[in-house]
């Protein structure tokens, strides 16, 4: 058994973000019938319903755990947590500054790529992740394996991270290094993640700047996936007046059009395909609007807060 | 005029802590009649009613912009804040983290000791402040000055700081520097607030490790202080088996005792006195406690996440 609860579901900023004011920010704002506040992109997996691993760690930690009850202490203990640990898709703030909230004398096991980990090392402002109590480990790629909790008990999670299409974080960008701005493989990684008992398993892509032949063989057949949302179209940013780049200069595919995700995955027979990391520009997000109607019957659902899914 | 908001009035990690069963804690997470969820410290303060400057940035200070209207954008621009701009008064994580909040082409001016600037420029993570948006300045000890907007603009709020007994940020701490930790002049700040068109003023001083004459000569017969309320006595965090340090150790006085801030206010002629920066083991956090009563009794305020006053 997997159980997934979503914690946050847009992408960087969340949605309202802060200084927007895209049709999304002001519905959520004006709390239009149907919406509701979504913040940065973060999900916990549990394969044995008591042990926790975060998958990401967003700026809104705090407030993730404090509106999700699976997250809350246990009250037999002065310090406790369900949370064993934390798994890194990439360096991107949205999905780091979460750790900065982990602090306070709790066994943590931060697993992340060697780029990841050298980054989080080279900014001393993590060493509030006292080592007595926070092991940083590798996570190898392309290959599966156990995730244990710091004092080395297994958790019954088994991952496999492989690298994915992307980009180098936005802070580690290097104008320098030509148009892909110093990106190395391992910068944007996938996760299969599966239960050790039955071999249920999922995949969690949450950036992902193209489709390939050998990302589709992976992913086809399988069970669900929770897939890179960020922006309906590629232009949306501009068109909206909120920014320049575009979703493939950020590293996202679009869900819309030939090149988009819902023609990617048509084809690849997955029964439960989930939108996460959704921008705060994406006409997806509002209840009403067309484009939730077209992903809807493209056989796509839209994340939302507090989701909770069963495998 | 002025008018300030509380963002947060919570001491790090916020109340409840995500790990932690103090009574607050589990009070606050039962929705206990009286209790609330507070969030890492940080004010808002505006002396025209449009141009608002933040004092420190809290990790916490995404929902804090969500959750208090006064901090939406204005919908007549498709990007927008009412936030001009943030004023530090040390390096720690729950007042510095929320900086990477306010990331997204937004025009703003940091304020800071030269120390907490240049542990900024050593964090790279701090670089998703664009420079061409985000103007960081040197905020100067016992000096007024008026706080400016990024392009140039008066925003009518003074401000003047100085130096208090203090301790550096945990996470800068050398335990080869002494039983001090390297501590320096400037690694704990205390401003006086005022606006520049009416003299209205008072003082905001979230960490403070003792009264000193010279402190108490400079705040007395003041109209309002917000004031470090982080513990009710020095071993509160061992006596609830949450942690070992002191409130002496942390840098904090507590608000009880002939060392307490009550008992070193107390002939200080303060027309309001307000607790901010609470830690979650504080039980003055409790509306029926014994201790909640003394407070008010001395004529003392607990702040709250939201409160509005205006001078």
């Amino acid at each position: 058994m997997l159980k997934v609860l979503v914690l946050g579901s847009a992408a960087g900023g969340g949605s309202p973000q802060w200084n927007c004011n895209s049709d999304v920010s002001i519905a959520v704002r004006d709390k239009e019938v149907g919406t509701s506040p979504r913040t940065q992109s973060s999900i916990a997996v549990t394969a044995n319903g008591s042990d926790w691993f975060l998958f990401n760690a967003s700026p809104d930690l705090g407030s993730q755990i404090l509106n999700n009850k699976q997250m809350h202490p246990d009250k037999n203990f002065s310090r406790h947590s369900p949370i064993s640990g934390v798994v890194l898709t990439n360096g991107d703030v949205d999905h780091v500054a979460g750790l900065l909230t982990l602090r306070e004398r709790q066994d943590l096991a931060v697993y992340a790529h060697p780029r990841v980990h050298s980054v989080l090392k080279e900014n001393s402002i993590f060493n509030v992740l006292n080592p007595d109590y926070v092991d940083r480990r590798e996570l190898p790629m392309n290959k599966s394996f156990e995730l244990l909790k710091k004092n080395g008990e297994g958790s019954d999670l088994v991952i496999e991270a492989f690298e994915v299409p992307g980009k180098i974080a936005l802070w580690l960008e290097d104008e320098s290094k030509g148009e892909n701005f110093g990106t190395q493989e391992g910068d944007t990684i996938g996760l299969k993640i599966s239960s050790k008992k039955d071999n249920k398993f999922f995949f969690y892509i949450p950036a992902c700047a193209k489709m390939t032949d050998e990302l589709s063989e992976r992913i086809k057949e399988c069970e669900m996936i929770l897939f890179d949302g960020t922006l309906w179209k590629n232009d949306e940013m501009a068109s909206k007046n909120v920014g320049e780049k575009t979703g493939q200069r950020m590293g996202h595919m679009n869900n819309s059009g030939e090149d988009g995700s819902m023609e990617a995955l048509k084809d690849l027979k997955i029964n439960k395909k989930i939108y996460i990391h959704i921008n705060t520009t994406n006409p997806i997000l509002l209840p009403s609007s067309d484009e939730r109607k077209i992903v809807e019957e493209n056989g796509w659902q839209v994340s939302y807060d507090g989701m909770e899914i069963n495998l």
